[in-house]
C-alpha cells in the first residue's frame, strides 16, 4: 500500500476543510459593521466619540470569532450569536479602556494608537467603559420596535436573552475578570504557585473567551454534554491565550503587539514565562492546544467544529 | 351637615392609610438582607471587601423602595421586585464609587464614611465599581441551582428577566446615568438653558429612578397604559429627587448630609439654584411633586398607589 494515499485517505478531503483566513475576513467584517451600527455616535458630551474610539477599528476580535464559530459549530441562530459577539467584544474593550488608565496599567498605547485616557482624559475614558459595559447588555436584550434594530432581533427568544446575560455578567463580574484583575493588582512582585496563577488567568482572560464559546453553543440546541465539551474547549483556549500572552510580551516588540512590551517584567508581574521559563511556557501552550482539540473530539460534533479547532491553532500560534 | 363629618367620609378610614414608616422600615430591612446576601465576601484579592464596603450599611435606598413600591401597587411578583430592588442599588453605588474617584468628583467623603478609593485605592475601587455593575446583571438573571439563592428565584421568569435587564442597562448607560455623567463633566462652568439642565438631570439622576418605578411595575402584569403613567410619575420623581439635591447642596451641613457640601458652588456646576435661585428650585420640586401625583391618579392605580404617593413626598421633603 502506498503511505501518501493512505495519509490522503485519512485526511478529510481538501475541499471540506475550511477556509478559514476567508471566514475569518467574512465574519470580522460583519462584526465590524455591527459594532459601527451599535455603539452609539450621539451619545452626549463626547461619551459616544470615545465609545467608538475604545472599541472600533481595532482589536484581534477574537473573542466574536469564538462566538461565532461555537454557533456555527452547533448550527444556531447567527443573528443571536452577532449580538453575543458584539456584547463581549464591548465587555472585551471596556476592560482595556479601564486596564489602561494610571491608576491600573498605566499605559498610553493600544493597538498601536493612544490610549482612550491619553486622548479623552480619564474622566471620560472611565464613564466610557462603564458605558460599553451597560452598552453589552443593552445588545443582549432589544426592546420592540427599538432602532438601531440589525439583523438578529428575531431569534433571540427572552429565554436565549436572560442566558446570554447570565453567562456574560460572571464571566464579566467578580468570579471572572474584575475578580481575576484584581488578583493581578495584588500579585505584583509576589511569587505565585502555577496554581495560583492559572487560577488569576482562568479568571482575568479566560473566562470571557470561555464565556464567548459558551454563548455561540446556547445560539444553538446542542444537548447538555456537547455544551460541556465545548466549555471545556474555551477554558482551555482561554488560558493558552493568556500562556501565549505572557510569551509574546517578552519576545516581540511593541509595534508588533501594537502595545506597550515587557510591561510584564517591568511591573515584577508574574506570568508563565516567570514562572516555568520560556520553554515551559510554550510547552505549556501547546498542551492547552491538545487540550482543545481533546475537547472538540469528545464533543462529538466533528467537522461542524473544524473552525473552533483551527482557531485553537491560531490563538496558540499568533504573533501579536 | 356638619363639615366636620363630611371631611372625614371624603378622607378613607385611617386605618386604611399604609403606615409609611413602618412599610419602610420592612422593606428596608429586607432590602440590606439580600444584599448582604448578593455581594460576596469571598471575591479573591479584597475586591469582595471594597465591593461590600461601597454598598452595605449606607444610603437612603430610594431606589430599592421605588422598585417595591411600584410592585406592591400593581400586585406584582415580590422576589422577583427584590432582585431588582438589589440590582438597581447595585447600579447607583457603583456610579457613586466612580463618581467619587479624583478624575471625577474627586470626594473623600460619602455616607459619613472615607469613600472607597480613599479606603482601597483607586484601582481596587474602578474594579469594585465594575464588577458591581456586572453582580446587578448577574442578580437579574439567576442559574438553574446557584447558589446564593434568596427569595425570588421563583417568579422571575426568562421574560421577566430580560425586561429587567433591558430596563437597567439602559439607565445605566450612555442614554441614561453615564449619559448624564459625560454632560455634567462637560457643563463644569459652563451656563446651561433650563432646558440643558433638565436634560442632564434627567439622564443622570433621572433615569435610574425612573427606571426603578419601571421595573417594578414589569413585576405585575399591568396593562401598558397604567405601566406609561408610572414611567411619568417616576420621571417627576426623578427629576425632583435632583431638584432637591441641588437644594440641599447649597442649605445643608456636610454632616447632615453624609457627603461633602457646597460642591457644586466650589466646582462652579450648574444647578437648579443657580439657574433659578432657592425660591425657583423650591417651587420646581413642588411643581414636580405635583407632576407625580397626577401621574398616580391617572394610573387608575388609587389606593394601591398610596405608598408611592407618599415616597414622592419623602423625596421633595428631605433633608439629606
Amino acid at each position: 500500500m502506498d503511505s501518501g494515499v493512505s495519509v490522503a485517505r485519512q485526511r478529510p478531503p481538501a475541499a471540506a476543510a475550511p477556509d478559514f483566513e476567508r471566514w475569518a475576513r467574512g465574519e470580522l467584517a460583519a462584526v465590524e459593521q455591527a459594532l459601527d451600527t451599535w455603539v452609539p455616535a450621539d451619545a452626549p458630551a463626547g461619551l459616544g466619540e470615545a465609545m467608538r474610539y475604545g472599541v472600533l477599528d481595532g482589536g484581534k476580535r477574537l473573542r466574536p470569532l469564538l462566538v461565532l464559530a461555537a454557533c456555527d459549530a452547533v448550527d444556531g441562530e447567527r443573528g443571536a450569536a452577532m449580538r453575543a459577539a458584539v456584547a463581549v467584544e464591548l465587555i472585551h474593550a471596556y476592560s482595556l479602556v479601564h486596564d489602561d488608565m494610571p491608576c491600573m496599567d498605566n499605559d498610553v498605547l493600544r493597538r498601536g494608537k493612544p490610549t482612550v485616557h491619553v486622548r479623552y482624559g480619564q474622566a471620560q475614558a472611565m464613564l466610557a467603559g462603564d458605558a460599553m459595559q451597560a452598552l453589552a447588555f443593552e445588545v443582549l436584550t432589544p426592546l420592540p420596535g427599538e432602532s438601531p434594530a440589525p439583523e438578529g432581533s428575531a431569534g433571540l427568544a427572552p429565554a436565549l436573552q436572560a442566558r446570554l446575560v447570565a453567562l456574560l455578567a460572571r464571566a464579566a463580574g467578580h468570579a471572572g475578570m474584575a475578580g481575576g484583575q484584581a488578583i493581578d493588582l495584588a500579585s505584583i512582585g509576589q511569587r505565585l504557585s502555577e496554581a495560583q496563577l492559572r487560577d488569576m488567568h482562568r479568571r482575568k482572560t479566560g473566562a470571557l473567551l470561555q464565556a464567548s464559546v459558551l454563548m455561540g453553543a446556547a445560539c444553538g440546541a446542542a444537548p447538555a454534554p456537547v455544551q460541556a465539551a465545548l466549555g471545556d474547549y474555551g477554558g482551555a483556549v482561554g488560558l493558552a491565550f493568556q500562556v501565549v500572552d505572557d510569551i509574546l510580551d517578552c519576545t516581540q516588540a511593541s509595534e508588533t503587539l501594537g502595545k506597550t512590551a515587557g510591561k510584564d517584567q517591568e511591573y515584577d508581574k508574574p506570568t508563565y514565562v516567570s514562572l516555568l521559563g520560556l520553554d515551559g511556557a510554550r510547552r505549556e501552550a501547546e498542551a492547552l492546544r491538545r487540550q482543545a482539540h481533546a475537547a472538540l473530539a469528545r464533543s462529538g460534533l466533528g467537522d461542524a467544529a473544524a473552525l473552533l479547532a483551527l482557531l485553537a491553532d491560531k490563538v496558540v500560534e499568533r504573533e501579536n
